[in-house]
């Protein structure tokens, strides 16, 4: 028997239905992301396969462009949405566009050619979570832009076209869908409730503990109650923060840890699956504030989406978040 | 340049960043669905392979679960809703559930080995339509079930487990996610406008005609504005009407004629892609309504989604729908 379970921040309802998982050929297999690692774009030496880097962390005596780098960031080849825009905003009533401008940056997050985040040490990826937020203070200097997003693909089942390990941003001249949702179911339960709709998910879950992964205090990994797909994860900080260009180098560390240690475990349940991870944040343009709690989203890529899921928004899972969580947590 | 491009309808957004399309392995190649002919449980002669049929079209001679059938419908072997609940809805004021009942049904859509729509016969396809309306009728009497959505998946990279020809109806206890979006814009469309938003939305396409991919006056085809993805081509009845269920008999030949013709148009351009097809059509529990206006999406699935499009809902199409439907339209 399945259940149908609504996310308590957005109104979106999934199907749990753990008998799915019998079904053939349910959990795809990862698949090898077809890259020669010695024609690879991003390892160091080959800095000119790639437009020129935005920024790096690099010794101050070593050359732009050039190896001795420990994170790099360039923009994308094939951008999806650019500096300058050669087009007006357009409505006529009924169809509206706006110009695609925008930032669509790669950040490169070794020198050398690894293809997961766990491949990297705590030391490394910490690097990689404080570059996130230099980019994000970076894009909001631009007054057009209203909301960055930080996300990394891994595997071709996830959409990778490269398998060297890398995240990107996008930061995006609206606030896009997921986050308005977010914010608008966030914004109701504040006005009614008087608190951070997931401050009260993060106490909830603490003190349920059956969808705990990793509890490091600063920061707590869970499964969530509407998890989408098998393994799906999500890193809040323990303490209210709306936006995460605020979190210090300090805590950096402390979020390189858990992560680390979550996406280990993933990837010993799932057989290091392909998957996509996604940083939410308040918009640009909100100062701090006590409705929105910037978090992690994980998401194993074990399960395809078909016709159901394009049409209806209805996700099925065969496995529940706390038999997931139990299987982590034994990891 | 990109441009971002709101859904009239929904409050969803596009990117269309051309651009990527030059990205190397931009496009999917479809993959095989690794399922052997000889061993296929939709074939005629295999009957015994799936659990007991609920409907067929086969001669009044022919015995129940033995060939003779033209369309098989039966149960799904690994539902994701089941008729019969054994546990009560629940919520603690945070956290939601409720019961998985509902209805799954694998419509098998011919006896022999075919693989795509486009290789059934104008005839069969007509059937095939006209069992979708049928499943649909006999799912909504069900009084515990709000609404059913058919669905098709074409090849691996559309989620299809199994290649033979064949459709999906899942019926469900809660509008889903993207319906109840679809219908609270149409309603607040028709509170401001007095008419019903995808009629504008067939009036607009007709007159533009830019996006039209075919125009059989009882149908109509064609991309739609914001396109989530290369080759979306959307069909609508020209005329008003919010339940599929309704259609008649001759207008299931109608929209066969078109449908396939669409299904070959995209089949050439895209070199035979994994799509998934999905009908959308009112909320059982509404009686014919004017807000509303049941349709078929079908959806190549050439580019993968990434974190980017599950972190923010919004999509990144490298194809505008104005050479999408040029190219459909020259094929």
């Amino acid at each position: 028997m399945s259940e149908l379970r609504k996310d308590p921040i957005v109104d979106h309802w999934v199907i749990i239905a753990e008998n799915r998982a019998e079904r053939p050929n349910e959990l795809l297999q990862p698949e090898p992301a077809g890259v020669e690692p010695e024609a690879c774009p991003f390892c160091a030496g080959n800095e000119e396969q790639t437009p020129g880097e935005v920024a790096a962390l690099r010794p101050a005596a070593s050359e732009r462009d050039a190896p001795g780098w420990r994170v790099r960031v360039v923009p994308n080849r094939y951008p999806a949405l650019e500096h300058s825009a050669d087009q007006p905003a357009a409505s006529n009533g009924f169809y509206s566009s706006v110009p695609g401008v925008g930032v669509h940056e790669v950040i490169i997050e070794c020198p050398e050619h690894l293809v997961r985040t766990t491949d990297l040490s705590e030391e490394q990826l910490a690097e990689v979570l404080l570059t996130y937020r230099d980019r994000l203070l970076v894009a909001k200097l631009d007054r057009r832009l209203r909301s960055g997003m930080i996300f990394k693909n891994v595997g071709a089942a996830a959409g990778a076209s490269i398998e060297h390990t890398h995240s990107q941003l996008i930061a995006t001249p609206l606030v896009p869908t997921s986050l308005a949702e977010e914010l608008s179911s966030a914004s109701e339960f504040y006005r009614a409730q008087g608190r951070c709709i997931f401050c009260e998910l993060v106490e909830r879950e603490r003190a349920d503990a059956r969808r705990v992964v990793l509890d490091a205090s600063a920061f707590v990994a869970f499964c969530p109650y509407a998890a989408r797909f098998p393994y799906e994860t999500w890193i809040l900080p323990g303490a209210h923060s709306s936006h995460y260009e605020t979190l210090s180098r300090y805590d950096c560390h402390k979020l390189a840890s858990i992560l680390l240690g979550a996406m280990t475990k993933i990837d010993a349940a799932a057989d290091r699956p392909a998957y996509n991870l996604v940083v939410h944040s308040a918009p640009f343009d909100a100062e701090a504030h006590d409705l929105y709690h910037w978090h992690i989203e994980i998401i194993p890529r074990l399960t395809s989406t078909a016709g159901f899921e394009w049409g209806s928004g209805l996700y099925i899972n065969p496995l529940a978040p706390e038999r997931a969580a139990e299987r982590l947590r034994d990891c």
